[in-house]
């Protein structure tokens, strides 16, 4: 089984490893735009120093990744402001054609031979612990790596992370919550190997606590908890869903039991069909409900939370309403066949959030239940506020308390969902402007019409893996 | 308001008060059976003594009420054979015609000059908490009453019976876990008055703990604890329902804030039809589903308890799979038409076990939660079971946990209830086996056969009062 492993992780390797010419090239091209960036730098009142960070500054970026992370760290005494306005000249000098993205701060993405380069200011702060950007924090991590790794262990962090992109875990952005580069190089230091570190992995009991450097000072409530070696207050881990955790020891275990190169591949389920869709809902039995909106103007890693916090509020409120969720979804539509340089409202990408109810109606009358009895004021005024109303029964008395039946606001979860009450929702702020602006209400098989836009996330949904 | 209020009790007092004549009466055939006991004991070999106990040998019977109770006290030299042997013998002597009941020990019933006659054996023991069994505490109880009730405080305890009995919470029955007679006459006792007890139970905090003799040494878990005058160690409320508790509490307040006769007056509701519960069912939207059977023959003190644990069983058992139930009851057939000479089984009365639900359906999925992932051997065994099983969706991770959506056993209420797993819940005994014997069950609108029987029952149900 060890040969079987080891074989497997070989071809990985192998694949997953840049050629010679790959990293020359890329090298080649990093250096340009680092010489480029240098060059407006001398036309500016300060001195900045010029690094390029990542994986690709790392040697750890995966066979195909095209990306160069360039950073400019400007003296920490200049403001924000003249950090902005230096760092987006020096952007836009080097990358001509490129546009502004807005993180903490705007930077200039752009391209160069093929490569997309990223061009940020940072400062140039005298440890992490002192940075005024969270940006400002990458260069201590890419010294910090490029001191400990050397050929082997960069090759082993990258079939690491190619794993973690097979099993779809790998990203630290806010729609995955998975596992980011940094992460992962830390951890397969930390364990000296990507076998070793699935070993430990399929044993793991979160919360999990690592600390490279041991000097963490911090507690967090995260399931993994790796200590930034440049920062002894943060979590490197604290993005990382707990489903993300299980999910990756679900795979090591699957990996170490049946090694296999097809867990190191990302691959999609097969769309659903309509017809597909609606098998499945006829088969479950259950109600889905799809509200289908346009999304908000706003970047993935705002647009995500506020979906899920939407989901949760809406899925809350129901249940507490007695419409039983038995699961629920957000999903948002692909725009990556879109023009990037359209902004994201033109592109004009939908988003749902599916609701699928196992109890989607309840009847006219609901329990209400009373203050105690022998609270003497406040039952009182309970018993007069119901006593004589023909609309409930009751008021009647089980236990110590006044209890009546009364009609319903809602009684089928639909009807709420098509309400002006989901607004009383703890909804995500945008997502309730986009809700303001109009949503389409699918009800039961009728959301096979998601099957146009959504048929990937339908086919995972119905047909969910680990 | 005080005025309307002594003039209310004052027409109550003078309704519920025995007249002279019925005094006599009932002391008259009182005295004549004791005699009889007395002549019967001097054929056995040993030595009893005859006392008359209950409401009437303290004088605080409601007019009307045509009950004698008395019981012979034998030594507790002798055994329980010989008790019961020397018990039914006087008893059959004093009342030929009598038959035979049963409670901790067997007694015979019978009738005299158109009053109730129950003659009891007991063991005379030195004081109540050397009871051998539970009747032998009646004697004290009647004694520690005479020595305290006059004719006032007599009248008072009239007045709180039939208060008690108007608003439904009279009788220590375990049909009704109300106030018992004795319970009452400690209370008004202890209270210095009808009303002064009504002042007091309207701002009752429960649990409340009363102590007559100050001489208490238990504790209990009771609502309303009143220790025993003649036994520290018992509670005389032990069988009172919280609910009848908050009943009493709400009726106080009413009564003192609008006096009324009506509230001393028992009147059961106007029995609905069959298209009364129609209407009602459809304007409730619910469903309902009835079990009729016949009753098990066994008296009601035992029938109850066990309704009530069958209900509360299935119940529990029905919401863990989904099928919430608004409400539930048991009804019993009023056997009160039919001779008293049949046994209970050829009276042939029905009970209804009716559970109410708000959800009656389910999907043919639920979620079924496994193990967490980190508990290796245990998450492990459950992804095997349920991998590639057609049957189920997942296994899938949500949270720390496996979790597959499974094929429901029953998607419906009714399903269960018509099925024998209604046997694996726990019923009580009897009612079980009463089930086994067969059952309709009725669904819906088609309770509304259950009118022929259960009218009244009906009534209460679907308009419950306090």
């Amino acid at each position: 089984m060890s040969d079987e492993f080891d074989a497997v992780v070989g071809k990985v390797r192998a694949r997953a490893s840049p050629t010679d010419d790959e990293r020359a090239q890329l090298q080649r091209v990093a250096d340009a735009v680092m010489a480029d960036a240098e060059a407006a730098i001398a036309d500016l009142p300060v001195e900045a120093e010029v690094v390029q960070v990542g994986s690709t500054a790392r040697g750890t970026w995966t066979a195909g990744d095209r990306d160069v992370d360039v950073f400019v760290c400007f003296p920490p005494s200049i403001d924000r402001e003249a950090l902005e306005e230096y760092g987006l000249a020096v952007g836009h000098d080097v990358l001509p054609d490129g546009r502004e993205e807005y993180a903490e701060h705007p930077y200039v993405v752009g391209e160069r031979e093929g490569y997309a380069v990223d061009l940020v200011p940072c400062y140039a702060v005298e440890n992490a612990t002192e940075i005024q950007s969270a940006v400002d924090r990458t260069p201590f991590h890419t010294r910090y790596l490029q001191e400990r790794l050397d050929d082997n262990s960069a090759a082993e962090v990258r079939v690491a992370k190619q794993f973690l992109k097979g099993i779809g875990v790998y990203g630290s952005d806010l729609r995955t919550r998975g596992f980011s580069g940094y992460l992962t190089e830390l951890l397969v230091l930390e364990f000296g190997g990507f076998r070793a570190f699935l070993e430990a992995v399929a044993d793991w009991h979160p919360p999990v606590r690592l600390d490279p450097d041991d000097h963490g000072s911090e507690t967090f409530d995260d399931p993994l908890v790796v200590i930034d070696p440049t920062d002894p207050e943060r979590n490197v881990a604290a993005v990382l869903s707990e489903t993300n955790v299980a999910t990756l020891q679900h795979y090591a275990r699957d990996l170490l039991a049946e090694p296999r190169v097809s867990l190191f591949t990302e691959d999609d389920p097969c769309p659903f069909e309509a017809a597909d869709v609606e098998a499945a809902v006829s088969q479950r039995g259950t109600t889905p409900v799809a509200l289908r909106f346009a999304a908000p103007d706003v970047v993935d890693d705002q647009l995500w939370p506020q979906l899920r916090k939407s989901l949760d509020g809406l899925c809350s409120e129901l249940d507490r309403r007695g419409f039983e969720v038995l699961r629920s979804a957000a999903f948002v539509e692909d725009d990556s066949g879109k023009p990037e340089t359209l902004d994201t409202e033109s592109r004009g990408r939908d988003v749902v959030l599916l609701l699928e109810f196992a109890v989607a109606e309840q009847p006219a009358v609901e329990r209400h239940e009373g203050p105690p009895v022998h609270v003497r004021e406040h039952a009182s005024g309970f018993f007069q506020k119901y006593d004589d109303n023909s609309e409930v029964a009751g008021p009647f008395i089980d236990g110590d308390r006044y209890v009546v039946e009364r009609q319903r606001a809602f009684t089928t979860a639909t009807g709420f969902l098509s309400s002006a009450a989901v607004y009383d929702v703890g909804l995500g702020q945008r997502i309730e402007s986009a809700l303001e602006n109009g949503y389409e209400v699918l009800v039961g098989t009728d959301i096979a019409a998601l099957a146009d836009g959504f048929g990937v996330d339908l086919a995972s949904y119905f047909d969910p893996k680990p």
